[in-house]
């Protein structure tokens, strides 16, 4: 991974309805980050994103944020598994001189808006969606759904297992201001939550919201006048693996069986080397894979992992310190990189991960993601 | 632009209907670029490709070619102005290690399926539109015909210099038999064709295609051992300037005013060091606005360019030997880079352009978009 750093971060207010437009979110987010990274709208030269078409593109966004030339540009077309090379990329664009300095960002009425989670009206659907969507079988919970109960036949992981992720995020949502969801929540509640395809209850699910972040990202060199311990990411892999949702050979495993080891050899790091993990939680069931797949613990170990306390504040490894998708909110994965930064830098107030100094942001879930690790710069 | 090299192509037919998906033709064009860069599917590790939600994404065409890992992935979500971006992306994650071999593509129904240049049913308008829409003025011809106007009005060119670009470029897709235009047209034709939207006639779009493209990269050290000279990307540059299609400040030059620029600066090459221009063509004045915005002649001379000869065989330099978007067919800017890596190695048999070592490819139009320049390799 190319030498770039996180400078600036931004965001608006998580809610379920936001009663703006994608537009007016970004634009907030973006000024938002770069008002923290101390730059002005004129710095920028690259901007990238992401989306399902439910969102406005870079170039709409730049005139709204004061923007008006990009020498890079990517908008990215696809959901969380292009959550964390959304931003690698912007760092190759940076480290091969394409731009100086660029502004990632992630708008979306999740809740009020387009929702992942339920289909409203006739649909579209081809490729791997054509023998499924049939019979009825046609948003990620019902896929994520079939994962989980797999690696509970295989591994003998239980309700209580993936419960124990639940109930950890939501703790660590309870203290963060910026979370949707911060009710404590016990597991007696998480087992009396509502189905929503078994084995997931409600309480696996993301917590879908509108809202924006906003991320800068500059050299190293230019970093150093500007007011906020730079962010360095040190790496990242992707993996996008052949098979579908639906077709992929080992259910119990994801995308991160593949991306880890990339992850970790480009790196030189291991989960041993991480303080502070931002898991994509689309599902209770996606950290419970992530967690494994990058070696926090071994297989069907995760339960007892969470509820033994290894993935909190004096554990191993605090996982989703912000509460994640699941109790923060559905921003799509890229408020776990704003968490990771606010950690490292040491500005999460109350949730501080203490002397927190390595930070791994995974994104995606099923065959197809990423995953970047993020360092305190010098 | 970092170390990447071009080292097979591949396309399927071009056609008025293709009776296939985006899926079936992007599996046919990867899998005839592989066996043009005598790879195998298993050797790819990188995709990218570009669609507006008309075509395949980078994880169903993988499959359907064999690819069955992928260590990076772009699916970029935007028009032609990323038919440029698309190919520097690869070259760029390939360059940085994300990849060692990247195969991309574009596949869509572009006359049979979503048609760029007609609305068809209810639109859902968002930011540049919302104001414009209302009124009509809904579709690319619209928005480039008052380009054009403004260009007539400022400069005094005229229909028939417009002309000189669709009458030159169609003599040159006579002789290509993957045209899909190549009944030669004479001025009094040209004049003669309907109009689109004033100034625009029928012969100054593009003409809509079904068909794919995908051309194969990897680094130049790989390539020492397959069997086609590498194309080397020398360099890339891109603008995507603010200020939408309606109310950028001077309709007489497009984003190329600023990619321009910055291409001539990171390549050390200046227009007379191109043999061969490729410049996107969506519409004649594209190709008018790009030909004066990256140097080739000045400000209202390109109907003379055009006219005397120089942009075409024994001229200053060979613009759009294939006939372009224009005449070749608008697979959205991925057949000029195909065209391009044809010309440099020596490959367009009747249409070859003599002694050919370096090319432009631009992509793009209105105030988004970009450029890359190939060479022929060592």
């Amino acid at each position: 991974m190319p030498e770039a750093v996180v400078v600036g971060i931004g965001r608006t207010e998580y809610s379920r309805r936001s009663g703006r437009t994608t537009l007016a979110m970004a634009a907030e987010a973006g000024r938002a980050a770069l008002a923290d990274a101390g730059l002005e709208p004129g710095d920028v030269d690259g901007m990238a994103s992401f989306q399902v078409t439910d969102s406005v593109i870079n170039v709409f966004a730049a005139p709204a944020i004061g923007v008006d030339d990009l020498a890079w540009s990517a908008d990215l077309y696809g959901g969380g598994d292009y959550a964390a090379g959304v931003v690698a990329s912007a760092a190759t664009a940076i480290a091969t001189g394409q731009c100086t300095t660029a502004l990632v960002f992630r708008s979306l009425n999740g809740r009020s808006g387009h929702r992942f989670g339920t289909v409203t009206g006739p649909i579209e659907v081809g490729g791997e969606g054509q023998f499924s969507a049939p019979h009825g079988y046609l948003v990620p919970p019902q896929w994520m759904a079939m994962w989980a109960r797999r690696h509970q036949h295989v591994y003998g992981s239980t309700g209580e297992d993936l419960g124990q992720i639940a109930v950890t995020q939501r703790e660590h949502a309870v203290p963060n201001p910026h979370a949707i969801a911060r009710v404590p929540l016990t597991m007696d509640d998480y087992l009396a939550g509502r189905w929503i395809h078994e084995p997931l209850r409600v309480y696996d699910c993301a917590f879908e919201v509108d809202g924006a972040v906003a991320l800068v990202l500059t050299t190293a060199e230019r970093a150093r006048d500007l007011p906020h311990r730079p962010v360095r990411l040190r790496g990242g892999a992707e993996a996008h693996c052949a098979g579908s949702w639906e077709q992929w050979p080992d259910l119990t495993t994801m995308y991160s069986a593949h991306a880890a080891p990339r992850l970790w050899s480009r790196t030189g790091l291991g989960p041993a080397d991480i303080d502070v993990a931002c898991l994509y939680d689309c599902f209770t069931y996606t950290v419970m894979a992530t967690c494994e797949d990058f070696g926090f613990c071994g297989k069907g170990e995760v339960g007892d992992y969470f509820a033994e306390g290894r993935a909190t504040y004096g554990g191993d490894v605090v996982v989703n310190p912000h509460g994640g998708l699941l109790s923060e909110g559905y921003v799509h994965g890229l408020n776990h990189h704003f968490e990771a930064v606010l950690q490292l830098r040491g500005d999460a107030g109350e949730r501080q991960v203490p002397g927190a100094e390595t930070a791994l942001v995974t994104a995606g879930a099923g065959p197809y993601g990423g995953a970047v690790v993020y360092e305190l710069g010098a």
